[in-house]
């Protein structure tokens, strides 16, 4: 049994965490902190800090979790170069997961795209299919051109020149050294991603579909029960997953 | 049972008819013809005349098939004008089915999205994803574009204003009067097309695959079955299949 | 602008009524109901009541709105005999929609696959996959047994005779007088149905997917604004979408 | 440049492997062996022997290989143990690469369905869905029930135990030792197969379709390429995709 202190707990992603916990046997949320509450208050009953709550707090909270020997997991992002630094630092005392994404499924798209890719080589044609909300404002999602990126390294290709936008009119065949590239819209669709290798006689497909944030509380969830285990050390949804 | 006659018979869709007219217990191949054989000396033994060999030839097959009352089913395509007004003054003798595209399920696709369409109205947002072998020269494919059109239509938009290839970069959130349209290559896949209906909440998606070139060939079959017990006239694959 | 009164406001479907109507710019929430609270004392206010309060409560709502000849949509379910007969009675008066799924798509869906199976003829062998959340007790779900009954009826099959579950063994060929039942279960799915029509060449797929209470509340939504529109008597979700 | 020599070349596969080996550019088709005609007429022209002739045939075309020091890519299956014997001994002379599937697809499907596996861990649902042609006597699928055995090894279950055919009734919630296995038939489907691992807020799906009898023909000429490369021994499909 893992006892959790969320931060930010009432939060979108905190409130995500709680509920994501309190149905997981294996782990205990032993407090919750919100703005003006203290951390060091009730840090003692736990076994792991998990901080979604806001990119200038989250050091501090490290701080924190350092002094009392608690391991954390830190999901925030854009934190000054100061309080980077200070995470970093702290890693010397204390095991803490730093991530950007912490879907297990995702991550584990990422790896088996990789692995893929290296397996079929050439002759399979890479096409890339990502489908998210009307609302979303850019294109692709940054998760489809994280796969594109990975298709781009194993194929030895440069992904500006690879990446093929929007088939239209006499576009010729398709060469071997193209990576199709496909954002479709609509609805409030929260994250569908397909890899697409195809070649005579076959296809494989990888697919990744996200139904919630819970995807990335249950990863966050995840990374607290493994990093209570680790030696002091600055880790990653990679490390927690087993993915090196 | 209905006993058809297949001209070029050696071509690659005479093969494909002969096979599947095998197949099926309720025909029976009462006659091939290729070059060089004469339809006039078989044509007593059947009921109708499957075409698809030449498009300089059907004109011909058409005229013997009225001189002996038999209906004929014509698949050629690019037939010049005088061929082509020869045809349909046939068409006051015997019954004549006159497509260019004969597959059963594209047809149906075709009539489901537009009563689709019709059904969901303008909360559900519109995209067409196709899939076609690396060899295709030309995007999107002939049944996406008449896909497009349908949604088009049944929307009231400007087609080439609505379609959007290849979103890339900051495009903004989705507007209503955008169809998305993604055409994705690789591998030898035949054809696949999907067009998406997606508002808050839920998804309809309609899907047809083809495999082979059976396809085209049972839908022709479909025809012949069906043109014997017409009335003279020029009919297309919306009247086979109903569809009106 | 259709203003519309919601009851059982605090419930998980009042809640959800009320975020989709708030984002729709035909719609303006006049009043909210829940437990204790008069519907009469703001009735006046509105053109129609949205009732997904407690089956026990609708025959008095649709007495109120009647009262104040204002239409009502019920999406509760389990009436007594007694409260469904005055709901019934109470039709003469006012215009009242009564059914017990209103998500356009799954309706849409019942209505494509009657369409497609008539069209698509007894070559199509026809088979039904849904996936749903690992919690859910039954199989096959409610929607994809109402689908089942659509193709038996239209193919003049035996449903209980034609349905297929679990092929397992030498099963041998399968006969033109089945149908494929197959019932995944995982994760928080919240209901996915595919019927898939398949032939030598080719196949037909229609695709319904769920993301969300909001496809039932934004079903209610659009069932209120047409609702006022319409004469008295007694409808459901296939007059609401002229499915007939 | 790899030459190579077809036997069994006027056999199903043996056409596909030619009609493969002529446009890969890689390789040059050095001689055609069918029924009556001599292997040893022709090896000195080539560098490696494929066959998917016969398997009564395999181990004298082995023999004649190592006579002359060629490696041999042998697909035939249902050797005799005498046979099988030689076809072991011969590898102390010569590479041979032996294998019952040689498409790349499959096999790649089932390497990354272990690895999926075993990232994923036990939090993620486990089901099976593979469709075939109308014809196909059994089920699941051979390739369906190897995927079923890797994901079993992996979650140490027993495989019959765990195994789940065709849901239905009142069947209660899913329980995670369970691995859904549902077999669609239709059509003629050469072959789909998907792995999916789901909970809550995500899914992976791992699918692979094939298309053709090419699938198995370029795996062969993979093998082919790979094995001129090789020291003497005895090879399967996971040596030659680097899978081990």
């Amino acid at each position: 049994m893992t006892k959790v202190i969320i931060t930010g707990s009432k939060g979108r992603m905190g409130k995500a965490l709680i509920a994501c916990a309190e149905r997981n046997p294996e782990l205990k949320v032993a407090g919750q902190i919100d703005a003006g509450e203290n951390l060091a208050d009730v840090i003692k009953e736990a076994d792991v800090v998990i901080d979604f709550s806001f990119h200038a707090a989250s050091a501090g909270f490290a701080e924190v979790s350092a002094q009392h020997k608690k391991a954390i997991v830190i999901g925030t992002t854009g934190h000054s170069e100061a309080d980077k630094a200070k995470i970093v630092s702290l890693a010397s005392k204390i095991p803490i997961v730093l991530a950007t994404n912490f879907s297990t499924g995702v991550n584990t798209l990422f790896w088996l795209t990789r692995k893929a890719a290296e397996i079929l080589g050439s002759d399979f044609d890479l096409e890339i299919v990502e489908m998210h909300h009307r609302l979303k404002k850019d294109a692709p999602s940054g998760t489809a051109t994280t796969l594109a990126e990975i298709l781009a390294d194993v194929r030895k290709l440069q992904l500006k020149e690879a990446l093929r936008h929007g088939r239209e009119g006499i576009v010729g065949e398709r060469t071997a050294s193209e990576i199709g590239m496909h954002s479709v819209r609509g609805g409030d669709v929260v994250g569908d991603h397909t890899v697409i290798f195809a070649t005579n006689g076959e296809r494989v497909e990888l697919t990744h579909k996200a139904s919630s944030r819970e995807t990335f509380a249950n990863g966050a969830l995840r990374a607290a029960e493994w990093v209570v285990k680790q030696k002091p050390g600055l880790y990653n949804m990679q490390d927690v997953l087993g993915l090196k």
